[in-house]
C-alpha cells in the first residue's frame, strides 16, 4: 500500500479537523448532506459529461494504482537485464527461450519473446515505442479524469455557495437565521475547496507520477531487451542502464579502466 | 447515444436541484429570464466575436458528436485489417479492389484506394498523415469554441451580478428590496459558473477526447494499409496493430515462438 | 465584412443592455466617464508598455482583419494551382511566365516566380517556408496585443472598482452616499471584465484564427509550387492538395482506379 | 529611449489618477508608506528568494533595455550583408577581413571573422547557433525577473490587505475608525494590483519582445554570413534575406526574371 | 551559503512586519497555531498525497541546494577542459588517465573515464546525455514538490478561513465576538498565501533554476569531453565553449585571423 497516500490523506483531513476543534468549532456544523449532494453530484456529473464511459471507468480503478505500491526497483531490474545479456552473449538468443516462463512482468517477457522470435531490431524498436506510448496515452486519460475533478469541484463549491446564499437573501427579513444559513451556505465552498486541492488534484498527480515512472521502466526494458539483440557488451549494458536509474555509478573509475 | 454525456448532465443539475430543495430553496428562485438572457446572451455573442462563422457552426454541429456513440472498436477494426492483408498476400493488392464497395467507413476505403491504385509508398503515407492531420485540426477548433463559451460564460455571468448590484445598491435606501435583489444579482453567478462548469467545459473536453480516439483510429488504419501495401506478413501486422490497441498480447507467448 | 465579428459584438452588448433595462435597471448608470478614463487609459498604458512602438500600432491596424473578410476558399485555389499544373504540364514551367500578371495574390505570384526563374527547388522551399513562418510570427504579435488588453483590462478595472470603494469608505459617515458610491466603484469592474471579453479576448481570437487560416493557405500555394516544380502529375497534386482542405474525396472512387 | 515604455506609464498612472480626481478622490488617500513597505518589500523579497543573484541582478540591469531604443533596422542590415557578399563574391572572402574593425555590431563581427578565419562551415554554423541560444536563454531569465515580480506582487498586496483588515477588525468597537482603515487596507491591493499590470508584467513583456527581436537579427546575420561563406550569389542571398524580414518583395516580379 | 536565498526570506518577512507594526498592528494577532495547524498540516498532507515517498523526501533534502551555494564557474570549468584537450592533443588521451583522481567534479571524471576507456563516440554521447537528462528529470521532481505546496497552500489557507467564519457566523448573536472572530479566520488566509508565495513557490523556483545552471554546466561538461575524443583543436574547443557561457568573445578578432 502506498503509504504516503493514505498518511497524506489522514494527516490533512486530521490536522484540519483538530485545528477546527481547537478553535471552538463543532466537527457536526462541516458535515452536511445537501452540500455534499450538489458539490459531489454535481463533479460527478460534470467529469460524466467530460469523458467517453471507458476513460471515466478506467479513471475510477485507478484509485487501486494511486492507493497500491507498484514495485519500481530499476537497479534491481537492470541488474536482471544484464544477466541476461550474459545468457545471451554465452549461449546465444534462444537460450533465452527457457527463462521466459518465469518471468512475471508481462512486457519484459513481451519484449524478450520479439528478441527470441528473431525479429527484426528495427520492427521491435518501433513496435516496443507504440506499445509504451500507447499504453501511456491510455492511461494519462484515466489520470486526467481526478485532474477535472479536482477543476471542477471548487466551482461547483462556488455554485453550491451562491445557491445558499441565495436562500440566505430571502430569508433577510429574519436575521436570527443569517448567520447559521451562510455557515451552511460556506460548507459547500468548503466541500469543493477541500475534496479538489486534498483528494482530487493530489490523486491525478500522484498516478501521472506513477505512470511517469512504469513508463521509465518500460523504456529501460526496450533499451535493455534491444542491445541483447544487437549482442552489446554485457558490461557496456550495465553502464548503459545505469544512466537511467539517475544514479551515479560507484566510485572505482580506475577498476573499469583497466 | 452517449449515455454519460446525457446522465452526466441530469446527475449534476438533478442533484444540485435536489440538494437546493432539501434545503428549503425554491427551485424557482433560481429560474429567471433576465440573468439568463445576458448571460447566454453575452456568451453567445462574445463567442461569435472570437470564431470565423464556419468554425461556430462547426463548433455547434459538433454537439451531435459529444451525445452521439461513433464506434471506436479498435480490435474490430484491426482484425478487419489483417483479413485485407491475408487477401492482399494471398491474391495481389489488387484483388482488395472488389472489397472497396462493401467498406463504409470513408478513410478506411480511401487507404484501401490508394493501395489498390499503386501509388508510391511515401506518397500515400504523407497524403494520409496530412489528411489525418488537417481534419483533427479543423475538428479541434469546433472544440475549441465550446471550451471558449466554458471560458466567457463564469466572466460574463459575473459581469450579469454587478449589473445586479448596481442596481440593488440604488435601491439601497429601501432595504425590504435587499436581499431580493441580491438574489437576483446571485442568479447570473449560477448561470455563468453552472453553464460553464457542467455543460460548456465538459462537453469541450468529450468531443476533444472523441476527436483523438477518432484520429488513434485513422492513424491505425494508414499504418495497416501502408503495411499490406509494403507486403508485410499478416501476423506480423497483427502484432504491429495490436500495440496500438494499448491492450497486452494475449498470455500464450509460447505458441507465436513455435 | 466578418458578419459574425460585428453581429457578435451587436449581440453581446445588446441583450446585456436589454436584460438590464428589463430588470429595471437604467442604461445611465453604466456609463460614467471617469470609470472609462480609468480602465481604458490604464489598458492602453500597460499595453504600451508591454509592446514596442511597432507591435502596438500594428495590433491596432489588424483591427481591419478582425472584422474584414479575406477569401479563404481553400478548393477554387487548388483548382487554380492544379490549372497551372496542366499548363507547366503540357508547355514546360516556362509557360506561366504569361500568367504572372492576372495573378493577384502576391503570395502565389511570387511562390510561381520562383519556379519560372527556376530557383533551386531545396532553395525554393526553404524560401518560402521562412516567409511563411516570420510573416505568421509577425502578424501573431499583433494578436498578442489584443490578447494582453484582454488580460490587462480586468485588472485594471478591480484597480478602478478598488480606487472608488477607498472612494466610499472615506464617505462611511455619510450612508445616503453610500449606496450610489459602490454602484460607481462597480461600474470600473464592469468595464474591465466586459471590454475584456467581449472585445479584447474574442478579438485576440478571431485574429489568431484567421492568421492560422492564412498560414495554412499559403502552406498550400507552397506545396503546389512545389509540386509544380517537380513535375508532379496534376491529378495526383489534386489529390494531394484535397487532404490540405480537410474534405472527404468525393465519393467515386471507382472511377479514379480506372 | 523607448516612447512606448515612457508613454505608456505616463498614460496609465496619469490617466487613473486623474479619474481618481474628478471622482472626488484625494491622490494622497492613495500615498501609503506602509502599504507600500509591505507590498514592494514583500515583492523583492519573494524575487530574490525565487531567483540567484546574479539572475536577480541581470534582470534589474534589465531595465535599460526596456526603456532603451536598440536599432533593429533589419532591411538595412541585410542591405549590409548583401554588400559584404559581393565583396567576397568578387575579391574573395579575405578582402573582408579590412571591413572588420569598421563594423560596431559584435555580432557581425565575431560571424565574419569565422569567415574570414576559413572555419568550417558547419562548426561555425553550431557555433553561431550556440551562442545565439545561449545568450538567448540567459537574458530570458532577466525577463523572467519581472514576470515573476509582478506575479508575486498581487498576492503579497492582498496579503497587505487582509493585514490590514485584521487591524481594523481589531478596532471593530470603534466604528469611527472603521471606514478610514478599511481604505487604507485597500491601498495594498492597489499597490499590489496596480505594480504588476502596469510595470512588472508589461516590464517584463517587452524585454521578451526585445530579446526576441535580437534573436531574429542574429539568426539573420549568421544565415548571411553562412551564406557568404558558402559563395551564395548576392542577389540570391537578397531574396532569402527578405525573407526573414517579413516584407514581401517589391512588385516588379518580372525584372528578377529577365 | 545562498545570500539572495535568506536575504529574501529576510526581507519579505521582515518588512511585511515592520509595515504591520508601524500601521500599529501587534505581530501577535498573526501568530495562532491553530491556523498554523491547519494550513500547513494541510498543505503537507496534500503533498503527500500528491508524490510517492521517493520524490516527496527528496523535495525536502533539496531544501539544502536552495539555500546552498554551488559553484557554476563555467568560465574556470572551460579553461579546464581546455587544458585537458591540451594534454590529450600532446600525449594522447590516455595520458589523461593520470590525470583522473584529482578530479573532483564526478560528472567531469566519469566523462573522461568514457574518453580514456576508449568507448564508441556515439555510445558517449548517448550514454552522458541520457545521464544528463534522467538526474534532471529526478530531481526536477524534487522542486515540484515545492510548486505543489506552493499551490496547495493558499487554498487549504482559504479552507481555513472558511471554517473560521463557519464559527464566527454561528457565534453572530454576540456582535462582541465578531471583529476578533474574523481577524482569526483570517490569519489562515495569510499563512496560506504568505507561506505559497514567500517561501515554496520562490524556493521551487530557485531549485528550477539551478538544476537547470547544473544542466548547462554538465552539457558544457560532455561537449568539451566529446571533442577531446574527437582531438578537436583546443584553440578551436575554446571558442566553441565560449559559446555556452554565453559570453562575448574578447575584443581582439585580428589576432587569432593571424
Amino acid at each position: 500500500m502506498d503509504i504516503t497516500s493514505v498518511a497524506g490523506i489522514v494527516v490533512a483531513i486530521g490536522l484540519i479537523l483538530v485545528g477546527q476543534a481547537l478553535e471552538g468549532g463543532h466537527v457536526g456544523s462541516i458535515l452536511q448532506a445537501t452540500a455534499a449532494l450538489i458539490v459531489f453530484g454535481g463533479t460527478v456529473g460534470a467529469t460524466m459529461v467530460a469523458f467517453p464511459t471507458r476513460d471515466f471507468v478506467r479513471g475510477m480503478r485507478m484509485l487501486k494504482l494511486a492507493f497500491g505500491n507498484p514495485t519500481h526497483d530499476l537497479p534491481a531490474l537492470s541488474q536482471r537485464i544484464v544477466e541476461f545479456a550474459s545468457v545471451a552473449r554465452r549461449d546465444g538468443v534462444l537460450a533465452l527461450e527457457g527463462r521466459l516462463p518465469e518471468i512475471d512482468d508481462p512486457f519484459l517477457r513481451k519484449a524478450l519473446q520479439f528478441a527470441v522470435d528473431g525479429v527484426d531490431g528495427e520492427v521491435t524498436r518501433s513496435s516496443l515505442e507504440t506499445a509504451i506510448d500507447s499504453e501511456f496515452q491510455e492511461q494519462a486519460v484515466g489520470a486526467k479524469v481526478w485532474e477535472s475533478m479536482g477543476g471542477y469541484a471548487p466551482t461547483i463549491g462556488i455554485l453550491g455557495a451562491v445557491l445558499g446564499l441565495i436562500h440566505v437573501m430571502e430569508n433577510l427579513n429574519d436575521p436570527s437565521k443569517l448567520g447559521g444559513g451562510i455557515a451552511t451556505a460556506f460548507v459547500a465552498t468548503i466541500y469543493g475547496v477541500g475534496s479538489a486541492n486534498i483528494l482530487f488534484l493530489p490523486i491525478a498527480n500522484k498516478l501521472k507520477r506513477k505512470l511517469t515512472l512504469e513508463k521509465e521502466r518500460k523504456t529501460l526494458i526496450a533499451e535493455g531487451v534491444l542491445s541483447i539483440q544487437e549482442g552489446l557488451n554485457p558490461r557496456v549494458l550495465e553502464e548503459k542502464l545505469r544512466a537511467f536509474t539517475g544514479e551515479e555509478a560507484p566510485a572505482e573509475p580506475q577498476k573499469k579502466a583497466a
